[in-house]
């Protein structure tokens, strides 16, 4: 049985949308929601939001929890982009076709609007009175901080900068990646696992799952760093060369890093076939389309 | 009977110190635990922790949660501490005596020790293990990602930043510094009355000694600012006036501000009194060195 992704998607973005609107204050100080709002709306392909829901409806989790979990994960996405987009990493000017939140906003209120970004989504994952539970609550605030600080994304960027102009082993690559973008992508499958109560081994399989889609979207990004051109990818093109950062293409070329990708997609599908979960088409969907998107 | 605050703050300050020595990692990568330990350990008077753990104490709170606590807090005033100074905001170069973080690791490195230091915070409060009932860590998690956010620390931060060169009334400055200080300190008192169980009234008795002593605190700075020199403060004195940034002192004068200072701590008194705790010593003990202290 054929699984429309697409129509799949075009509900459950519907209600990410609507959450993040609603949720991402317009009435706050000076102009700080005004650049949260302007880093997290009408943008963003919401992979990981969708990787969350996903996952909560394979595990039959609370469709509450895996709402603000998805947002959540979708918060710190924005506002890692904002920081890496700032002069003093990345100094990028264009994100999304737009003009970046610090060119917008100035320095400053970049910083404080990142900053506040992250509260927020930690704020999402434990209200008041919002009916889910005190155990799921406390799992998701431990996953995502996990997998947003040192030990995860803040440390994959970390390894990315002191990376510039360094020649990095496979396996050193595969590390800071998997904590730079690896480690947010698995956190969004695992989130989506904790608003349920899976078994053992659906958890592993998921796990597995996320790892193989966290590696498999990194060789992909740097495969269309090489081939997209900018107005494609809605960022500038061809960064990571002219910064002499080490990619899969560089380390691979572009032949191995397409069937890497290929092999890493086969990885997650053999995983979700471990889960003993009655539906994970999504999940399966999902991970065809990080591997053969064109942007 | 008197209370020796000394004597009390130094068994905790261990613990705080030893906690903190622990739970901020070495073995990062890059140069990015180094940087988060630079900018938490060995220095701060700890206000914000002791203000949990007394509280914590005064309802027989769980101790582990309250240690967590009193460190998260910590690292979300050490973050915001490390961005506030870097370049694009206050461009400081000392801080506590030493050479900010931005100085001493580059701004890149600055920004990412903060995001990362954030996410800390809220990964101590939610332990995988640790015995800490669920509802203790949502709730902790809770109310730290409150006060951080949009609606306490990063949107007064976001006022401060629009107010500069401007003249704001005493009921803006105030708004401003409840955001901004106050917010935090506030709710390092309700997460350490929410590691154990308080009556409703403790608990309205606490949130408002709290908010007096956030005001008190502030309203203290802005003295101190004119009064102390750099070296007392182990920051740069005469920032404020420096920058036209509107003060309590500027607003009201030297004597009111002063004034306006102990009438603050007596409104904690008498919130305190309100509680039905048996023991609050440590806490009006805090609110007393806070008021009266010179840097």
């Amino acid at each position: 049985m054929s699984f429309d992704l697409r129509a799949w998607s075009a509900e459950r973005l519907e209600r990410i949308e609507q959450a993040l609107s609603v949720w991402v204050p317009a009435d706050t100080p000076a102009q700080l929601g005004e650049a949260m709002r302007y880093a997290v709306l009408d943008g963003g392909k919401r992979l990981r939001p969708l990787l969350v829901l996903a996952a909560a409806e394979a595990v039959d989790g609370h469709a509450e929890a895996a709402l603000r979990a998805g947002c959540a994960v979708e918060l710190i996405h924005a506002y890692s982009l904002v920081h890496d987009d700032m002069p003093c990493m990345d100094n990028d000017v264009l994100r999304r076709g737009k003009p970046t939140v610090h060119v917008a906003f100035g320095e400053a209120t970049a910083l404080l609007a990142g900053d506040a970004l992250q509260a927020l989504a930690f704020e999402l994952l434990a209200p008041a009175g919002a009916g889910i539970p005190d155990r799921t609550q406390a799992a998701l605030c431990r996953l995502l901080a996990q997998a947003a600080g040192h030990a995860g994304m803040a440390g994959g960027q970390a390894i990315d900068l002191a990376a510039v102009g360094k020649s990095l082993t496979e396996a050193e690559l595969r590390h800071m990646h998997r904590l730079k973008t690896g480690a947010l992508l698995q956190a969004s499958v695992m989130m989506g696992a904790a608003c349920g109560e899976p078994s053992a081994r659906a958890r592993e399989g998921l796990e597995t799952y996320g790892r193989a889609l966290g590696l498999a979207f990194q060789v992909v990004d740097d495969i269309l760093d090489v081939t997209a051109d900018s107005a494609t990818l809605g960022k500038t093109a061809g960064k990571d060369a002219a910064q002499d950062k080490p990619t899969y293409v560089s380390l691979l070329g572009l032949e191995r890093a397409r069937s890497y990708a290929c092999e890493l997609l086969e990885q997650a599908r053999g995983a979700l076939g471990t889960t003993g979960l009655a539906d994970t088409r999504a999940l399966l969907a999902l991970a065809e389309m990080v591997v053969h998107r064109d942007n």
